[in-house]
């Protein structure tokens, strides 16, 4: 027997749980009440706000999860690609490093945009005049600290990311446009850009801001578009495994580049 | 301009392509065809298979990704939540570590089953005495090796694991218990443990078996295992932010352990 | 042949280089001016700044890899053998899995330390008077912003890390006492906890210090902790494989933790 | 009080302690026996073991470390960088993704010789007969099985590694050229392609013979090259902060791949 006194806190957990006839998940029996009955979606959305999706919840947080899982031959698919080249007997690890480039850069947005929202504070009560104020402040925040606010602008889909709206047509679509996404839309319609033109919202600010609406806590923001990403990138190592592009991407990345000693 | 001579294999993708208005994930158009339209479990096949799934496919690979998204408080979940304790910031990476240990003791057993069926090769025309016959083949094979059966036993649900009888309920509804499964089945019938018990079918060998009848390649099974538990590992890592557990599970295993010097 | 003009930067490196018959790490020959003459951590360096360390410069580089190596079982020796629990065969991610919670709790301090440091911009040249400026700067600037200041106090070591005296008599030695490590003591010196205690120099900001001085670029600051406890980490994972304590551990979570549904 | 009574078998450390005034490290006084007096290699070495090197060990662990260490921009460098691309605020995940590509392809030789020659047996006493005997013993058995024999065979330094003949003139100079290697020689020397030319014993060959001769238990074998190469990582990752060239790499993946749409 072991025992030991402790000062801690103690550990709670409401997420799993087995006895040798059933599992639980989240207080729902696995086999009888989610598998068959609900889509791998709703429960990622149960696993982590403890409650099922309504159906319109469920259409939104799938199609976050659809709009973020591919973009081709990113940085992190490539990088899942080479791992696979010289570890092709623990996917996981190759899935892992796919999913590791899922940093500030490309999906951070994502998180930074959910962070401003939500410090921002707006709830299903605010008026049109208290969001017009939030707005203001979170543009003179960024303008005075010379920063970039998340998800406006991007580097490719100039024009508008098609992802965005189609997002925006389904919240409306299910009366599901909440604050934080009517937030980011006015903060959309007054930002410019330092040359003074104005900015498309991205599908990272709108994920952002829908996923913030869906009550997801900012914590794990970023985790929704690894799960997102992980799928994309197992996509693309079940064509690394069928057709592999690793070998060639190292040579030629070999030939490619200069050497330059510094000695 | 860089140009260069290369000999190696051309690098060819079906995954995904943009434009400057419209995004593709194999061949669909993201925005109009795939979000709000279709599921993520379903997006996800698509990804690795290529083609959307039909909807009793869809159907069953939402059931297998929603019965291996959780477990409770495995030695993944642990990983992760003691890895967001040190970097918190880096939620990716705490994600990273919990899908790291779906190796050969867990979610292997997946992989491993698959692999064996598909060696195996059954086709959905194969009759029933080439059933018997490769079933048979198998248990000899591993009773030659003194091997385990993938897919047979679980030290938990000994009577049965209920995701198990829940996945076949479902592929028997939808017409899709194909020949994989089958020949899973007969092996689970005439196998015994070496004290001449019979082991019930566990959720990986189900899951193995009717992912091989869906067409995902070997290669990949336990890339979809992966992509579950990243799910939910996010979920731990949302309640770990909320109430955690990673310090006072250090202090535990501190405690707990006795120092021995070797020198 | 493939041939494609591209707008973007040029590849250069100068790390590594293999002809049919010799391998060149930075301008040196691997096999003949480097194995066997040179400590692994004065390689390590080499890779890191491009040139070999000086006595005293490896002398204390070694010293800082080597107190920073392993510190028991912490969160992220855990996650490592939680990690290896499931996944044996590949031990690259059990390792993967330890080193990716060296994040902003524990080694983060290293890297904040030295780019605070850096940021001041001592040189050899600054003279005492600028260093007890700067040192006043970011005292107040910490103030100011009610943030504590990157390595000093420990939580543990609450009379002064062993490490530190350790590592700063060496630098004494060595005559290698540089700026950055002169501006932190300065900045220890006068620096106060919120209660008016006087904070000790911790062994983190003591390294983030001594590696700035030499020369370690910021950006990789944490790289350097990151590699030395990846060895304390392969430590732990070969008496894991002797006296693995993944399950109890695993067991006594499941034992210690109260489930409490949300539902 | 947490009181639990668990059937689970007890967990002992050897590795780290600390008390208010002192760390221990298998033993030895962190502070006072090891940072100044034994360089990082040999801590490394003393982590894994158990036990200090002597000075021969010590010469020869470090300069296996070496070896190791980098082989330019290889896809395992290369997956580091892009991941950087994603991540630059957390460089622990870059490294990670750069140690998760050492598998069975590149590295895993290195395991896989040494368990070959573990598996053989030999000791100090072994003799020339037995060393002959057991050398037949693992090229027939290699030859039935249609396999390659792990260590032997470059497919770039087709006349011979570089470092194979540095590290045995390293073994053969302290007299450490135990049983292991001489069992290595012994194959290199009766073993033939299957074109019936001979073959070169490689880098990871040499590497695995002598680490089994030092001791080092073959399930962490992969684990001291992981080490090795993290450092290798870490310095591409620091040339990469300085000039990047993961996204040039990133768009000439893009331009370079033909896209197939397999709908």
């Amino acid at each position: 027997m072991t025992t030991f006194d402790t000062d801690m806190p103690p550990m709670t957990t409401s997420i799993g749980r087995s006895t040798a006839d059933d599992i639980w998940v989240q207080g729902y029996d696995l086999a009888g009440e989610l598998m068959g009955e609900v889509d791998f979606g709703s429960v990622f959305y149960l696993l982590i706000t403890g409650r099922l999706p309504t159906a319109g919840e469920a259409r939104i947080f799938n199609a976050v999860l659809v709009a973020l899982a591919d973009h081709g031959l990113t940085p992190t698919a490539l990088a899942a690609r080479l791992t696979y080249t010289g570890a092709p007997d623990a996917i996981q690890g190759a899935i892992a490093a796919g999913v590791l480039g899922a940093g500030s850069v490309f999906l951070g947005v994502f998180e930074d945009a959910g962070r401003v929202l939500t410090a921002a504070g707006p709830t299903p009560d605010t008026g049109e005049e208290d969001l017009e104020r939030m707005a203001a402040e979170i543009i003179e925040d960024h303008r005075a600290r010379g920063a970039r606010i998340p998800g406006l602008g991007h580097p490719f889909h100039k024009d508008g990311d098609p992802r965005t709206a189609r997002l925006l047509a389904l919240a409306r679509e299910h009366d599901l446009l909440g604050p934080h996404t009517r937030l980011m839309l006015r903060v959309q319609e007054r930002a410019t850009s330092p040359s003074g033109r104005q900015l498309a919202l991205n599908a990272g600010g709108a994920c952002g801001a829908l996923l913030s609406d869906l009550a997801i806590d900012t914590a794990v923001l970023r985790g929704v578009a690894v799960v997102s990403r992980a799928a994309g990138v197992v996509g693309h190592l079940a064509e690394e495994a069928r057709a592999p592009m690793g070998r060639t991407l190292w040579h030629m990345a070999e030939r490619a580049a200069t050497y330059e000693a510094r000695r």
